[in-house]
């Protein structure tokens, strides 16, 4: 759908789309830090409101609002990556937890770097692994230091600081890495939170001043120009107050971009938007903006309205596996509301229909909801991975509708 | 890799490749029955010694030697229908057992028959049922009438006969159909060998039968001309003497096509070989011949010299959801020895070769062995997904060298 191209190293005079000294781009961009090979153009609002960008990144440009599917172990899971650039996806998460576990950041850095692991050569971002320490290990031990953990898979006792996240961040090379954070549990009172606030902050300032040393080491440092960029993740919890003071504690850092984590952990759906519009005036205009760990595809329409330019979940996928899948009520009317089929009840046996009449994806070009169906009852692999394409697909229509490129 | 094309009906007169009035084609067929689509035309020996073939059916044409993909719940486990015909999949398997089961060959009927409901345009068999009624079905009762089982499933109560399993044969849809058959128990005696045979022959002139009045039935019978075909399966355990008998008697019925069962049952291999060769001394050199249930690559690259046609396993798949994986021991050389790679082994966390370096399968273009045995050892769908295709691939080229096409 969108073409991958080897972007040449910044410069404030060279347009980096249209590669002329002074095209439109070089004007739009702005180097946030010194040497940083990330440059955001928020072009404009889009049709239906939000803002449209360009992200240029050491492997490729990706056009924003965007949502990015999460390959958790170097895998969006049992969907080929040939599926996910026809599909469209520009970029893609992998998580820092499990490739630190298994196979190990300092293989993946002698292999070369997450991309060429996975073989997936366009853009990625790797999370810092602080909301797996704090939702998956066992045993934790929080310090000003860091966190002891065990691991999931075998218990083994583990520790990881800001400096320990960036470093195993800089071994997988992805595009984006982000700041180490704690992730307070939810409900957590307004002291908890504040303290576990401030705490994320110090840990932010470390992880910058490690990434600041250490940024140029990526795997493929050789093969591509630029190097990574390193993204600050907004806390606070429910508090409105602390959400705005952690926003503004993380802008005077000066980062090549801003998350709202901490967010989609339970709260009631207003209380979500609620936090990521009043963070979002606190944050600066011309760098990207992103919502981690949303949502449905309804919200994460809503949010890019409201000028989020960047959101990941693992919902496409998960729901896909449990054989939930996202069809327009409507399917002749591409803005018609969301619906949610359960595609193991018996009403679909014989359905000879797509799942959704009027999706280009191959799932519904091809097969019908009784097939679906079948493979779904009958715990057939195939029936995974169709699901989860399809509703990968959805998703990256529904961005590419907020785009207004449909 | 090969073009599907809608076959004309049969005739004596017309060569079904070129469509020409007495082309090289129409010499060479034999209508087997009167009406019968299925020619074979056994062009000529191969390179490496076997015959060459095109089987003209239905839903298209077949190029013999042939290894068939298992898709025993109408879907080649783990493996998208697409990836099938770009990996030049000619036919594939469904089994008769399990989709009687499920969804239930009646709600497939009514969808089309099972080309249409798994979306395989391109020709298809599927096998009596009798092979799961004796291997996978919880209490067996054998009569001369049939055989009583309980489903693997629910364990509720079922009774096959020839009749039954032919009217659903006819109701899935498929080009080819087999005939009910009793699978003798292996070691099995040769008094016990002979009754089960015996059974297995008045249950072949029953499946005829109803054929003959029925085969007309198919639910695509309105868009594809044609009907099915039945092949008749010799068996006789391990028993020269009941071997010949039985294809004797089955190359009486004057079948379209013959099927050896029984074997790769746990007899050693020098076994299963020799009764390949006795067996097909006494089957006709114009008609199809089909050794069920084999094999390794290897095998089955020695059976198609033998002169067998068709061959059906499991193998590929279930090997490569096992993390068995197989390679040439010389990669730039294609005849040299197959090796049977254990992906999971520590050996291969850093390989960043291919699987199998001079394989052009979609994987081994792709993926690097480090990658393969990651996914693997993280119990990944994407693992089970990639090691089938590759090991499907593997066994196409196998036979596209037998054929000469490489």
């Amino acid at each position: 759908m969108y073409s991958v191209q080897k972007v040449p190293p910044l410069s404030p005079y060279f347009c980096q789309l249209c590669g002329k000294k002074g095209g439109w781009g070089a004007r739009r961009w702005r180097s946030t830090i010194a040497g940083v090979s990330l440059a955001f153009s928020p072009e404009s609002a889009t049709p239906q409101g939000g803002r449209r960008g360009v992200l240029t990144l050491p492997h490729g440009v990706v056009q924003t609002p965007v949502f990015m599917p999460v390959g958790t172990a170097a895998t969006v899971k049992a969907v080929p990556q040939g599926v996910l650039e026809e599909l469209g996806a520009e970029i893609i998460l992998a998580n820092t937890y499990h490739l630190y576990l298994r196979p190990g950041h300092e293989l993946i850095r002698r292999l070369g770097g997450v991309h060429r692991f996975m073989s997936w050569p366009r853009p990625m971002l790797t999370d810092s692994g602080g909301f797996q320490v704090f939702s998956l290990a066992k045993m934790r031990k929080v310090s000003p230091e860091g966190v002891e953990f065990q691991s999931h898979l075998d218990g083994s006792k583990h520790f990881f600081s800001p400096e320990h996240s960036m470093a195993v961040q800089i071994a997988l090379g992805a595009d984006i890495m982000m700041v180490f954070d704690e992730c307070v549990e939810t409900p957590a009172s307004w002291e908890r939170t504040r303290d576990s606030m401030a705490l994320t902050h110090a840990w932010a300032e470390r992880s910058k001043q490690y990434w600041m040393e250490h940024r140029q080491e990526v795997p493929w440092a050789q093969e591509f120009s630029g190097h990574q960029a390193l993204f600050g993740i907004v806390q606070g919890g429910m508090y409105a107050d602390l959400r705005r003071e952690s926003a503004e504690r993380l802008v005077e850092m000066d980062l090549p971009g801003y998350a709202i984590g901490g967010l989609a952990v339970g709260e009631p759906r207003e209380v979500t938007r609620e936090m990521i519009a009043l963070t979002l005036e606190h944050l600066p205009k011309d760098k990207p903006r992103y919502v981690m760990g949303v949502g449905y595809p309804d919200e994460i329409e809503e949010y890019a309205r409201m000028g989020v330019d960047m959101m990941d979940c693992v919902l496409p996928t998960r729901a896909g596996r449990h054989g939930l899948l996202f069809v327009r009520e409507d399917p002749a009317n591409r803005s018609s509301p969301v619906l949610r089929l359960n595609i193991k009840k018996l009403e679909f046996a014989e359905d000879q229909r797509p799942l959704d009449e009027d999706c280009g994806c191959p799932v519904c070009r091809r097969y019908t909801r009784a097939y679906l169906r079948h493979l779904f009852a009958s715990g057939e692999p195939l029936g995974a991975a169709l699901n989860s394409i399809h509703n990968l697909a959805f998703y990256f229509e529904t961005m590419q509708r907020v785009r207004g490129e449909l």
